[in-house]
This record gives structure tokens, sequence and C-alpha cells, in this order.
């Protein structure tokens, strides 16, 4: 298993020359230049990930992450904690909108317990690689220590590994852990500098009453806690949570072994903050699959310097979006690699 | 073959009941409510339309219409009228863009000679039904006789009839004909009053002075024709073109057997327009694919009250970002077929 340190190492910059290529053959493709808009930039976004000018997707995965969050003790969620684990269970029966939209998009769902609060019955699906028993409450104190961090970011940039030996072109993180909005929040605003209110939003719908105390509680935890927005390990151990810290990870280790990595919505960009702040060059690999509705998202993403592809008032997690948002990437490339050009095909170019 | 009075007349309001039972199960499937966002809507529209609360979608069909514009004589084209005929035959041979799109969708691709200005190659997978050799040049006079229009509306329906047979349960129009956007602009002008230097933008790519040309045209278009906004016939004959009038009539075609239409961007849209003229209730049957980045794609669609899906900078038109949306039409569905519910899942609901 590749170290943390080890792995950062390795991210280096998109291939240039693989981007040229690709946007080249894009303007010789039928079509008016440009027409097709972002696919085009997202295949030449490819190109300079996978090194490849003319990338393929065969291989599609969500990673999904669960763990607890000791700080739903503070009545920050609409649902009670056991749902983290019955999801998990929903998603090992293949009954969740993330089993539904991954069938729908060709990709494969892999089920990681990197935290929940029980000991999950083992199913030929589900990767234990638990790192505690839910998180400490972020309100009272840090969310996990220093090495079980470095674990959490191990075992996404692990995860990613065990997953290419099994053909991976293309991957996407999920996430599921109830309470999992407000240490995002956290994360965001530490990040970003704007205050709590600006980024906490209403999660899986709490009331204006669940809301506010909500944001006293991210206000509270970045008190307690100071972060040190600077060192992504000590983001996470303060303030952050297992799945988010294993959907760093993976976001590390997608970006060394040049896989694009497609965004979901606001816990995972929290996770893509942390991986920023440990490799800036992490970003150049990761795709924004959709805009959520969740009040901080736009921030983060603004702050990463993403658009997103989506914007469809999703607010749900799980890598939901993300899927979505994979088919349209997956588009992309096939439009590199399978349109005619102009020569190819007999058509006239423009005029003037 | 249904007449145009006949399909007009047929068409009636979406199933309430069955989006209401459709709203129902998304309510109590394993998600907070609501946090799908417009999947959701999407799938209770869709509901709506076929009448059934769990619509499921198999067959998709792309209709691609070409045809050719006697107002290219006027320089308002980056690309020369021989282009139309050649990308039929790229259609044909599986090479252009939406080819690509269509089969990364599963969606089959058919392709009519609406009216292009040549005799074309007969080919297994073409479908000839050209009501002229290109239209009359709008600058000097209609783009057809009323005749025309009413068969080239005629010959949609009749698509859609043909495509039904093969199972059909979401179609996108599409279309093929250099200079189109012009007489596209010119409909949108006249439906929405808006001033023709409003809707009128650069199509494939024409440059300052082209489009002022372009803008001129239009505004020629409109006074030497006086087309009636409210008279649908009127509008397509004055200054549309056969593409467009086909595409209108699969809509109606399409509403009237209650099955889902995707719009695709600036020409679709000015049929969808013809198509609302004709029949104001076909709109509910529409869904609009994405947002063009053609200058009036997003007034056409405001005023038919849509919502785009996509927002990708495309402006290629041929059915691309309408058979792009489709994906996400069908996992709207799939969504409210295939995801468990709280009670089946064993998943705790909200506390409170």
């Amino acid at each position: 298993m590749a170290s943390l340190h080890e792995t950062v190492s390795h991210i280096g910059p998109l291939s240039a020359a693989a981007m040229e290529a690709a946007r080249a053959r894009q303007d010789q493709l039928t079509k008016p230049q440009g027409s097709l808009g972002r696919l085009e930039d997202l295949s030449v976004q490819v190109a300079g990930i996978t090194g490849n000018p003319r990338p393929v997707i065969r291989h599609k995965a969500v990673i999904v992450a669960a763990g607890d969050h000791g700080v739903a003790a503070e009545g920050v969620s609409a649902y009670p904690q056991e749902v983290t684990a019955q999801m998990v269970y929903n998603f090992l029966r293949g009954g969740a909108a993330i089993n539904v939209l991954a069938r729908h998009g060709g990709a494969r769902v892999v089920v990681v317990d990197a935290g929940v609060a029980a000991d999950l019955e083992p199913h030929p699906a589900l990767k234990i690689r638990k790192i505690g028993y839910g998180t400490g409450n972020i309100a009272r104190g840090p969310a996990m220590s220093r090495e079980q961090a470095v674990q959490a970011l191990e075992t996404g940039i692990a995860l990613v590994e065990e997953e290419r030996a099994q053909g991976l072109d293309l991957v996407a993180p999920g996430d599921m852990g109830i309470a999992n909005t407000t240490p995002a929040a956290a994360i965001a605003a530490a990040v970003t500098g704007l205050p709590p209110a600006a980024v906490t939003g209403r999660g899986t719908g709490v009331n204006d009453e669940g809301l506010a105390r909500k944001i006293a509680v991210v206000e509270q935890a970045l008190r307690v806690n100071q972060p040190d927005p600077r060192d992504g390990v000590d983001l996470l151990a303060k303030v952050g949570g297992f799945e988010i810290g294993v959907i760093a990870g993976i976001i590390l280790g997608a970006a060394t072994h040049r896989i694009p990595v497609v965004l979901d919505g606001f816990i995972c960009t929290a996770g893509a903050l942390i991986a920023a702040a440990l490799a800036p060059a992490a970003t150049a690999y990761c795709i924004a699959g959709h805009n959520s509705v969740e009040a901080g998202h736009r921030a983060m993403l603004e702050h990463l310097g993403l658009r997103p592809l989506l914007d469809l008032n999703m607010r749900l997690g799980e890598g939901t979006g993300a899927v979505l948002a994979m088919g349209l990437v997956e588009a992309a490339c096939k439009v590199l690699n399978e349109m005619a050009t102009f020569a190819e095909a007999g058509v006239s170019e423009r005029a003037g």
C-alpha cells in the first residue's frame, strides 16, 4: 500500500502534449469548432489526466464510503444515526439511489465501511475498512487522531489500488454518514474563510431551528478545534470524518495513477478540499459532477476553481450527482474517439 | 396517416392521477424527500405524459430531419449549402456527433430527408420524405406554400407512427440544415415579439459582419412575409423550413400518442414554438434537453415555460443536446421504478 507521502509526491501536472493533440483532433471533427462546448473541454481534460490523446473509458466505479459522526449527538440531522448502517445494507441490496443510477450508467458500486458506529454483518460486496466506530463529537473536541486521519487517507489510496486491479478508467467517491454535512461545512468554512452561516445548509432537511443549531455547532467546532486549513491532515483530524478522509484519499490515489475523478456534492467536495490542501495538483484530476442545493457547495467549487457539469437541484450525496455526470464524461471521450473528421467524411469545411 | 387536424384534436392534458401516484412513490423512496431534485420532477412529468405511474423507457429514438434553405443564398452561414447533404451521408455512416451520442445513450438514429436541395443516394437507413428541394428564400418571399407546411407537419406525425411500430418510449427530434438558424430566429422573433437582434446568433460561427447581415435578413424576412404568430401553419410556411415543420410534427405526433419528447436546441425549439401555436397542450409533453449557446434559445424556452436540463455551452444541433438529456430522463424513471422504499429497506424515516 502506497503511503500518503509517497502518493502525494507522485501527483504531477496534466500532460500538455496529450491535451494539445486532443484539442487538435476536436477541431478536425465534423462539427463547427467548439460547438460541443464543455464536452470538448472534458475530453481534453481527460486526455491531459490520462496522458492519452484519445482516452477510452471502459471501467467506472463509484466508491461509497460510510461513516458515523459523533456530532450527530448535537441534533444536527433530521435522521437518526442508525440510518447510516441501514443505508449501507440498502446499498448492498441494490435498492438505493446510487445503485439505480450506477446501474444506469454502467458503473460498479463499491461499498466501504470507513467508520460506521456499529459492526456490520459481513457481505461479499462490503469492504470493511473501519477506522473507528464513528468520529468524536467535533463540537467538543477533534473528530479523530492525526494517525486516524492518515489511516483514512491511506485507506482511500488503497481502495483505488484495489479497484485499479479490476480496471478503473473513471472513479467517483460517494458518501453516506448521518450528520456529515456538519463536518463538511466546518471544512468549507475553515478553507474558504467564509462564515459558517454562509456554508451550512439543511442537509437531509433540518428545519429552521435545526439549521440555527447546526450553524452554532459548526462555529463551536471551529472555535474548539482551531483547524489549520493549510494542513490537510489537521483539518481532517479536527473537523472531518472517516468517510471524508477516505474520499480525499481516493482523490489523491486517483490523481497519482492519472485516473479522472468525478466529484459529487457537498461531502465529496469537502474531501476534495482536504486533498487539495495536501496536494494542490490533485484538483486538476477532478471534474465537478454537479452543483448541490446544499448551501456552501458552490463556494467550495469556486475555491477549487471547478465548474459543475450538472445543476439539477440534487442534494442526496452517495455519489448520485457524480455518477450521472460520469455519463457526460464518457460521452465526451466517445465524441473525441468515434466522430469522423471532415476529411474522413468528405464534408466541406467552413467557407470563410 | 393521421391528419394534422385529427392529431391536434387528440392532444389532452397530462394524467393528474399518474402524476400524483408517482409523486407519492417518490416520497416513500429511501432518500430525503425532494433530494433528487429535478430527477424526481422529471419522473412525475413522464408519469403524467404516459399515464403510467411507473413509466419504463425502453425504446428511444432520435429522428434527425434534414432540409435546405433558400436563405442560404444571403450568406447567413459559415458553411456552404452542400454540407447539408454531406452531413446526411455522415449520419448514415455513423460518424457524426449525433451518432456517437445516440450510441452512447442507447437511442436509435432515424435520418429523414425532409427537403435537402439534392437527390440523395438511397440508403436503407434513410427515409426520403422530401417536401421540396430546399425552401424559398425567406428574405424575398415565403419559405413554402401552406400545403407544403401541412405536409411537413404531417410527415413528422407519420414518422412518429412508423417509429411507434418499432417501440418508442422517448423521442428527440434533431435537425440538419445549413442556414437553418435564420428561419429559427425569424420564428423566435415572430412568436416572442423580441427584436431580431435579440434572438439571432452566430449559428455555426459567422463573424461580426455575417451576424449583422443575418440580423438584417431576419428583419427583412419578417417584414416581407408578415407571419401570423398565432397560426402555426402560416408561421411555418412563411419563415420556417421543411425540417422545422417535420420537427413540429414529431412533437405533435408524440403528444397525441403520450410519448415524452426531449427538445434539443435552437432549431428544435423553433419547431416546438410552431407545435405550441397549433396545440398549446403539446408543450406539456416536452422536456427541454439543454440550453443552447445560440442567442435567443433561452427566450424561446421561457416563452414555452420550459427550463433546460443541461447547460454545457453546446450549439451543434442534430439532436445532440437532447440525446444527452435522454439519459437523465431515463435515469429519473429508473429511480422511480427501482429504488427501495423506506419500508422495503427497513430504513428509519426522519426523526421530526
